[in-house]
C-alpha cells in the first residue's frame, strides 16, 4: 500500500481534480486513501465532482503515477510539499483551500514567509514597469520577499527589481515547474529560483490553462502578508487578485495613476474602496510594525523634512551633504546671520544636520 | 460724515490691512468709523496691527479715498461688495476671516453659491492640464460653477474647461481687478467675466504680492463648497489651499497621478489622507446629495457602459443621440443582422438604447 503523500500527488495530477475539490474529498473520505477508494457514487456527491472526474479518480493508477511524479521532480530538482510537511509555507496553509501539493524550484527561507506580493497588468506601461522594478528593488533592500506571478509585465519587473536588490523573490506559476510560461522569462526563472524559489500546484507538465491562473493569483495573496497592485485594469486578474488578498484577510496596497490610463483605472478603483496608496516601499512597511524599523536611512530623512518651516526646509535643501563652514552657510542665506545659525541649530537638534568640529556642517 | 461702507472700502485699500485684522478692529471699535477714529495706542492692540500701519490708518483720508475708489470701480463696471451687502456670496460671509470688500466684475448667480473649486499647480504637466480642463467642462455641463484661481497651469485650464461646456465660472485674483495677474490671461479674464464672474478682495492697482495669494486661496475654498486638488508639489500653494477648505469645513478632493511625477506627490499624499480620490465629475457630483442627479445622461451611460460585453459595447459607440432606423445600424455593425438586431434588444433592456416607432434606435 502506498503512502498518503504519495497517492496525495496522484490525485494532484489529475487535471480539474482543483484543490478545493481535494480538500472537500480528503474531508469527507478521511484521506487520499479514502478518496481512492471511493465509489463513483460517493465521489459525486463531493462539490465539484462531476461523473467524468470521478471517472479519472477511479481509473487513477495512484501508487505508479504518485511514485514517477516524486521520481520525475527529483531528477529536475523540484521538491514537492504536501499540507503535512513542515516546510509548507505556514501562512499559505492557512487560506480556505491551500494547495494539498505544492512543487518547488529553489528554497523557501523563514523571511519568505513575510514577503509582500507586488503584482499587476500584463499589458504594463512604462509607468507601470519602472514603478513596480523600483518597488521590487526598495522591498528586497529592506529584507522583503517580493512575490509576484512570474507573468509579463508588472511581475517580472517586480521580479527583476528584487533580484536587482540583491534580495530574495518567489514566483507562484499557473503551470508546472518543467512547463515555464511566457518562455521569454526562461532566465528570469532561473534567477528567481537562484535567489528564492518557484512554485506551482500544478503537475508537472500542466500547460498554461486559463483556468489555472486564478488558481495561481490565490496562492500569491496566500503567501504574502501583503498585496500591492502596481497597474491593472478594471476587470483584471490583478483585480481579482487583490479580492482574493482581502478574503485572505491580507493587506491590500494600490499604486496610484494618472486617470486617463487604463492600467491604472484599477489601482485608483482599489485606492477609493480603501486600499492603502503606495508611492514606495516606505508605505507598504509602515503598515507593518515589524518591518517599519527596515526603512532606509535616506528615506527617513525625507519624512522628517515634512515638518519643517519653510525656511528650515529651505536652508536644509542649500547643505548638500559635504561639510560646510557657518560662514558659508550664513553668506549663502537670505536671512541675517542670526536667524541662520538659529535655523542651523533647529536643524541639528532634529537630527537632520550634523555639527562639526569648527563650526562646519553637513546633512545628515 | 461718510457712511460706513465707505470707510470700509477705504481701509481695504491700505497694504496690508488684511482682512483678518480688518475684522479684529471692526469688532474691538464698532465699525469702520470706530476704526478711523481710534488712537495709535488703540489700534496697537489689534493683532497684526503694528505701529506703521497703525500710522496710515490714522492718517488715512478714508472719505476721499473711499468714494474715489468707488468711482473708479465704477468707471470699470466693477461692482464692490461689502460684508452686509445682500449680493455678498453667503457661504464666504462665514468663513473665519471672510473679505469685508469684494470686487466684482461679471455676475454672480444663486447657483454660483454651490460652485466646486478646481485648483492646482501653475507648472502642471500635459496631464494636469488634460484633466483640469476635462473636469472644468464636465462640471459646468453639469451646471456647477468652476472657481479657480485664473493663474497659470491648472487654473486656466479649469476655466477654460467650463468656458468650453457652456457653463459657469468664477475666477479670484490676487491682484486688484484692473491689474491682471499673469498677463497673459487677458483674453481667459474677458471670458470669465462674461460667463460667471472675476473677484478680489484687493483694491484697484493693488499688485500680485506673493503674501496676496494664500489670501486669495482662502477665497477661493471660501466660495466654493468643494475643493478639487488636479495637481500639486508637495509643498505647494494648492496643498494649502486643501488645508484651508479643511478647516473651513470644505469637502477636499484630488486626482491621483503617477508616483513619479512631482506634481502628484501633493494630490496622491492628499488622498492617502483622506481626500476623495477623483476620476472625473462624477465622483465629485455623487458626494453632494442634490448634485448627484446632475450627472450628465452620457456619464451615466458610462457607468453602465463597464457591465456590457465589447460587441455591445462597440454596437453603443456607433450609435449616436441622433435616432437611426435598424437598417442603418445592421450595414454599420460587422456582424449578422440577426445578432445586431439581438445586441440592440439587450441594450435596450439594459436602458441604454431607445426604441421609437418605425424601428428607429438612438442612445438614451
Amino acid at each position: 500500500m502506498a503512502n498518503e503523500r504519495t497517492l496525495t500527488i496522484a490525485l494532484n495530477t489529475l487535471p480539474r481534480f482543483r484543490a478545493a475539490i481535494a480538500c472537500e474529498a480528503c474531508e469527507r473520505f478521511g484521506s487520499a486513501a479514502g478518496v481512492l477508494a471511493a465509489t463513483a457514487g460517493e465521489l459525486i456527491t463531493v462539490r465539484g465532482l462531476g461523473p467524468v472526474l470521478a471517472g479519472a479518480v477511479r481509473g487513477l493508477d495512484a501508487e505508479r503515477v504518485g511514485e514517477e511524479e516524486q521520481r520525475r521532480s527529483l531528477a529536475l530538482g523540484i521538491a514537492i510539499l504536501t499540507l503535512d510537511d513542515q516546510d509548507y509555507p505556514e501562512r499559505l496553509r492557512l487560506i480556505p483551500d491551500p494547495p494539498r501539493v505544492l512543487y518547488r524550484l529553489g528554497d523557501l527561507l523563514p523571511q519568505d514567509g513575510a514577503g509582500i506580493a507586488v503584482i499587476g497588468a500584463r499589458a504594463a506601461t512604462a509607468y507601470g514597469r519602472t514603478v513596480a522594478e523600483r518597488l521590487g528593488r526598495e522591498l528586497a533592500t529592506a529584507g522583503v520577499t517580493v512575490i509576484s506571478g512570474l507573468a509579463r509585465g508588472i511581475d517580472g519587473c517586480a521580479h527583476r527589481g528584487a533580484l536587482a536588490g540583491g534580495g530574495r523573490t518567489v514566483a507562484v506559476l499557473g503551470t508546472g515547474l518543467d512547463r515555464l510560461y511566457p518562455p521569454e522569462h526562461r532566465r528570469l526563472a532561473d534567477d528567481v529560483a537562484a535567489q528564492g524559489a518557484l512554485l506551482s500546484e500544478f503537475p508537472l507538465g500542466a500547460e498554461p490553462e486559463p483556468w489555472h491562473f486564478p488558481l495561481r493569483n490565490r496562492v500569491i495573496s496566500g503567501l504574502a502578508r501583503g498585496v500591492v497592485v502596481v497597474e491593472a485594469a478594471v476587470r483584471s486578474g490583478a483585480l481579482g487578485t487583490a479580492d482574493m488578498a482581502l478574503e485572505q484577510g491580507r493587506e491590500v496596497f494600490a499604486i496610484p495613476g494618472p486617470i486617463t490610463s487604463p492600467t491604472s483605472a484599477g489601482t485608483n478603483r482599489l485606492i477609493r474602496q480603501g486600499a492603502g496608496l503606495v508611492e514606495g516601499a516606505r508605505d507598504v512597511l509602515e503598515a507593518f510594525h515589524d518591518l517599519a524599523d527596515r526603512l532606509p536611512a535616506a528615506d527617513a530623512g525625507t519624512a522628517a523634512i515634512a515638518g519643517l518651516s519653510v525656511p528650515e526646509q529651505r536652508l536644509l535643501s542649500a547643505i548638500g551633504s559635504a561639510p560646510l563652514p557657518i560662514d558659508d552657510i550664513i553668506r549663502a542665506s537670505p536671512g541675517p546671520a542670526a536667524a541662520t545659525a538659529a535655523l542651523l541649530t533647529a536643524l541639528e537638534l532634529k537630527g537632520l544636520v550634523r555639527q562639526q568640529p569648527g563650526k562646519i556642517f553637513a546633512r545628515v
